[in-house]
């Protein structure tokens, strides 16, 4: 199959074997697939994500040192069953699924896999188990938004907001969308959101932001309180570049929660007294359950989390490598979906 | 009156002036005072603690180059009264109080303050609405213990402590044993703590830890497991030096909230990664409530909070200069007090 292949730290188009399904598994032909931060992350800092995951027994079991296909937010339509499946949808039925696969040959992350090819390439395998349906007339690019949806979904679940909190997301790339279409899910309000590129903050209103500021010229943390008042403050980090974290808990009010959705690869540096004196909260997060998947996939189709608004690109696989330039100084730019079988 | 002064970052034994009670505010006669590991950081890192109070609005309102009384963790007795006070309490009362002013100067820290000196002199002035009558039976030096005792109590309310949740306590110093001492008056078991000194580890055994590890031989968090079996793990940090933070963050188990309660007072490193990829909660604490420095009292009174095994040793107003010295590199000691009026 085609494929974009991420190859000695450069992303390559290239002829790859196809996948091959193996028992409980599905081959699917890739519709199209999301590019995610964590893609960036792993073409620049490979080790240091294997590391990590590594540490915190996470599948990214792969070796950077060998062909990756990476793509993990994707939607597919079913081709054909390998051993021991149960054959309940047809072949031509849209798909989604967890970016992970089960099976004889262990856990693995899909995407993040030398054995399992992401959604940068024309097909994959997947566990036959995780497949949900994608329902009927919910288009093919929003399914796809699904995963990193969830992200949102479960972000604002771990933050376990209570009647009366205030929330702010700091960053509207992709991730900071996503905990905005969360958020306008709960029926949270007001929504404040703050990003320094105009075209980001308008897709951050677009999304359900009630209120968005521009960090250049006035502080996210004074909207907030002009917003709602001396309500309790809850703050989605959704940048994920060291210093982030310590500037948040130098400006945050006393009692503040902190939700960590941004991945920040490097170590970082923090002043503990900022935290302490005002008794604030750091809960990081990652990923979603099976069940905020799903959810995840029920409000896209239902119109109760929009997903128009972050798509703002479509390339093949040739046009992966430049999307990837163009995403690691993003301006307008949320989500750019690749679509393999593009001509 | 008799003194040990914090000049020049010294402690100089000195006569200085006596405090006069401003309007709502009583004259006591000091008759035992702990010394805080916050005392030792304000002698050597006084700036940085002004600073960070500062951008936190903490009433830590002293000017480190002017004299200042340390001491804020005592138990006094009632001597005379300043204008407009209520005076239903009898001169020769025991009282403590919250060390904390609030009255025609302004908010001060009692202790912390170039106007209110604190309980490493023979008297102080406080707030009159403050005071709470110390229960008969309860020893001084018990009473004295009311407010590090606080601290553990108001640590494990933050912690939001479910039924089943395993706590660890990290670090049995002063503050480590506080919170031994509030998770045994919740009934939290099995208590499990960890410290490199052995004289500690009996202290917190006898303050109420059921299992204790040494770290140099032996992993807290194995012990913790081997203990508590998969229950949700409830990290107390009580050590507050630069890097213990990352390493409870590489060590802790999945979904691992970490109660920050050691104070660091210098810059930190983190890799937040090792967060995400687990899931982590840090939640920072400091100090107290009003009830729960009442309830402290309260339950020190009744011996549901264990006091006596915390008392290490007592000084006059010319040993407090050589009990920092012992307690900076602390092994069997935990709480030294300070007799003001000790010869």
């Amino acid at each position: 199959m085609r494929a974009t292949v991420m190859r000695d730290s450069k992303l390559i188009v290239d002829t790859v074997p196809d996948p091959e399904p193996g028992p409980g598994e599905v081959l699917v032909k890739t519709l199209a697939c999301g590019i995610c931060g964590s893609d960036l992350h792993a073409l620049t800092h490979a080790d240091k994500l294997v590391e990590a995951a590594r540490e915190a027994n996470v599948p990214f079991t792969m070796d950077p040192a060998r062909d990756v296909v990476l793509g993990h937010e994707f939607c597919a339509e079913v081709v054909d069953f390998g051993p021991e499946t149960q054959r309940a949808m047809k072949p031509g039925t849209r798909v989604v699924s967890m970016p992970l696969v089960f099976g004889a040959r262990g856990v693995h992350g899909v995407g993040y896999s030398n054995e399992y090819p992401g959604g940068y390439g024309e097909l994959m395998a997947l566990t036959e188990g995780f497949l949900l349906p994608v329902p009927n007339g919910l288009p093919t690019e929003h399914a796809a938004l699904t995963e990193p949806m969830a992200v949102g979904v479960h972000a604002v679940g771990k933050a376990r907001l209570e009647p009366g909190d205030a929330p702010l997301v700091v960053g509207c790339g992709p991730v900071g969308l996503a905990v905005i279409g969360a958020l306008r899910l709960r029926g949270a309000q007001p929504i404040v959101a703050a990003d320094f590129s105009p075209a980001r903050r308008a897709l951050a209103e677009k999304m359900g932001a009630h209120v968005v500021v521009d960090p250049a010229t006035g502080s996210a943390m004074e909207a907030l309180t002009q917003a709602a008042g001396a309500r309790p403050a809850v703050v989605f980090e959704c940048v994920g570049v060291p210093g982030i974290l310590n500037q948040l808990m130098r400006e945050a009010p006393q009692a503040a929660r902190i939700v960590v959705v941004g991945v920040c690869m490097e170590d970082d540096r923090i002043r503990p007294m900022l935290g302490i004196n005002k008794e604030l909260s750091l809960q990081f997060v990652i990923a979603y359950q099976p069940n905020e998947f799903a959810d995840t996939l029920t409000a896209l189709a239902e119109g109760r989390i929009l997903a128009e608004p972050v798509i703002t690109g479509r390339v093949g696989v040739e046009g992966v490598a430049d999307a990837f330039g163009v995403l690691a100084t993003p301006d307008a730019h949320a989500k750019i979906l690749v679509e393999p079988w593009r001509r």
